[in-house]
């Protein structure tokens, strides 16, 4: 008979969670948890100010019932459920946080944010969060890839619906759950997975997503309360990846199971746009500062022709969009304000520049060429001037992708620039020296302190 | 071009909320509202001393930041959002209360918890609270149709999951909602619409439900604060009833909205079992009241023939149970259990009754017999004892059908049964009243106090 990994793969998850040492973890997916932490208050520090998380306070903090735990970008505290709440929404609101690459998935928000409002009730060493983090995260997306491409595909919100496993988990970990009481946190996180595609660009999609890393934590709680679940909240017949999935991949959930990481297809964005736009704005950053631009060569410019996968084309052809965050997957909008600029971060992608008129007719000059031998991470942009001249640029790996990351350097540089775009103050170079250290520190929550603003 | 009534089904249905008058009710969905409410109190006060509320509040009320709202059942207090939640899960944790016919989905649990708690929060006239407990169920009702069959058969908890826009589309009437936002509400509702079948049978059942009122209420709390949702939150492409659904019946959504009220197909259970063994225990009782009964009857049955449709047969022939909650849905031990003891309330589906021999033997000797012919409504019961005399009953319509429904004096008496059962103390003849004559009440919010123990 062959072996079955999948047979009861909720049990073999609860044991993972709960038993696992966390000790052989290999450094480097200690590292990527560390540069997936950078990341999160990079982008909750710029989302903690954006108006959906000014309307969400309003209303979230009338149930505040304590002060256990901080806001980012905030100086109010709450209680540890709002915390997580609002701190995931922050850090996913601008869609700028990390994207595991098999699901589109963006792991971190549900989890850091239910971890670290949970470290702030009770002290947490840092190696602990480490690997509550990473087998979170491990957790949420195993589920996300059992259930792609459909689950997304179909119009489930995946970092909504599966990081309620992940900051189950991980929140579990914490509290020392055993491994039953892990099965049924399992089975109280797939009693809450909601959340919809239809949402995005709303205010509600934000809705979902703290309600991922919020009900998380409640379900890890309630486990810790001999909450009972089913016996097989993922792979039973009416099951989350089977009611949520079609004919789901139920070896994924467990196969390499602790030999595997899947943070290790974690990737970080180097600009706030939908990430097939990525080569396309390293392209024009490049040709920008060539030698043979002009200060002027904006003004110049006849045709701009852009090669790339198909999919490049049918996501960002919007010859006519309304609003910044539409911008965000817009390849006209997208070229323009780069070109003309010199840069393309969350100031780039607002109202405000979305209506500026020289930026449309630069837009306007904008030709799709298809082209399937290109891989989503590569494109050619070719620019020809007034004059005739004729100015090329070729990605083949753009920045952020898998073969080409955000170095360390580059996710310190992010954290700054959001942190300043966002007004926050907040000491992120001493930020920075405790995370890339986390695993020293021996109150993890304690880090709150220096994000939530004054 | 023929009209298409789903074209901006949620447009549509926002207007309604927001801005029917609520007065041209019929009265006879007015006095199925009050009759529902009765329904509620009694399966809560019932409900409300399980294992699953005890655990439950020790979780939620951690996080309890006021005394805004009561428990039913008990003496604490807690804020509205708890409440909700709370006595949500005490109405439906036996699966005990009503039943909307064409889609099994029990309505009153979400609408009614949310509706109550925040009604305690603000005086809200009982004519008001009518018309917006109506509405709510008239929403929920109408998004379970246009998701039905498919939604549930494919594992949905469809109170959970349509629940919570009953609770926010309710909640929104007594917030005073624009139109617009109550299409936000709708909104913020669907991206926290969740709950899987495979949760029931256990405790994390109760926290989907929970959910439902308690996430409906927030919806419309954000709502209110101009939190934003989509245009289409329900008939989008990746909207709620296009994702959880299977080839959805949009015009169900709208069709004669205003006109037709989904209350009139409600439905209340005369005993906590499965609704395909209601005929069977009409009949048990039948016979046991009959002349022709013994006191030792049972002691000399030989067999015992149930001829019905052959859904009582797939969904309740099930010889070897362990649990309480399992004989809820077993032919066996409610046909023995009814016969022996006379009565089939929640105790005679307890654990403890499970595992008596006596019952176990008389319940072996049932035998089924298919015939498309019946109702799932209807059967015939055949007992044949060791003298070779024959007992028959036929059941034409259950108790608690549509064309047989629980008069008021049936709900009266659950109510009063259920509240002994309960042990809480609550005069339910007060209650009773009141309710009866609720548009006349002036502070709907005020009833709770009748039922929150001592």
């Amino acid at each position: 008979m062959p072996s079955q990994p999948h047979a009861n793969a909720s049990h073999t998850l609860a044991h993972f969670l709960a038993e696992h040492s966390g000790q052989d973890i290999p450094p480097a997916i200690q590292h990527e948890a560390k540069r997936s932490l950078v990341n999160y208050f990079a982008v909750a520090l710029a989302g903690s100010q954006d108006p959906t998380l000014g309307l969400a306070l309003q209303t979230y903090l009338t149930f505040s019932c304590g002060a256990q735990a901080s806001i980012i970008g905030h100086a109010q505290r709450t209680d540890m459920l709002n915390a997580a709440a609002l701190n995931a929404m922050s850090a996913n609101v601008h869609d700028y946080d990390d994207t595991h690459i098999p699901t589109i998935l963006h792991p971190t928000a549900p989890v850091a944010a239910a971890l670290f409002a949970l470290a702030q009730t009770r002290p947490v060493h840092g190696r602990d969060f480490l690997a509550a983090f990473i087998m979170g995260v491990e957790l949420e997306c195993r589920i996300a890839n059992a259930v792609s491409p459909f689950h997304y595909a179909n119009g489930w919100h995946i970092t909504s619906t599966c990081g309620v496993f992940g900051a189950a988990g991980a929140a579990g970990r914490i509290l020392g759950l055993s491994a039953r009481q892990q099965h049924w946190a399992m089975g109280n996180a797939a009693a809450q997975a909601g959340g919809l595609v239809e949402c995005l660009g709303t205010m509600s999609k934000s809705t979902s997503v703290g309600n991922a890393a919020r009900n998380g934590l409640m379900a890890a709680l309630l486990g810790q309360n001999n909450f009972t679940g089913p016996d097989a909240p993922l792979e039973g017949t009416y099951g989350f990846v089977r009611v949520f999935g079609q004919s789901p991949d139920l070896d994924a959930l467990t196969s390499g199971l602790g030999r595997t990481w899947e943070l290790s297809r974690n990737t970080y964005k180097p600009y706030p746009c939908g990430v097939v736009l990525n080569p396309v704005l390293d392209a024009c950053l490049a040709l920008r500062q060539s030698a043979a631009w002009r200060t002027d060569s904006h003004d110049r410019i006849r045709s701009i022709q852009l090669t790339g996968h198909p999919l490049l084309r049918q996501r960002t052809d919007r010859p006519d969009i309304r609003t910044g965050r539409e911008s965000q997957v817009c390849a006209q909008h997208a070229i323009a304000v780069s070109l003309i600029r010199g840069k393309a971060g969350l100031a780039q992608f607002s109202d405000a520049e979305v209506n500026d008129p020289i930026l449309r007719r630069l837009g306007a000059k904008v030709q799709f060429v298809d082209d399937a031998h290109y891989s989503v991470d590569s494109v050619q942009l070719r620019i020809t001037l007034d004059n005739g001249d004729v100015l090329t640029h070729v990605v083949d790996a753009a920045r952020g992708s898998l073969p080409n990351p955000l170095s360390d350097a580059d996710l310190a540089d992010k954290l700054a620039t959001l942190q300043a775009y966002s007004g926050v103050r907040c000491d992120t170079e001493h930020l920075l020296d405790r995370l890339w250290q986390l695993e020293h520190e021996t109150d993890a929550g304690a880090l709150m302190q220096i994000v939530a603003g004054t």
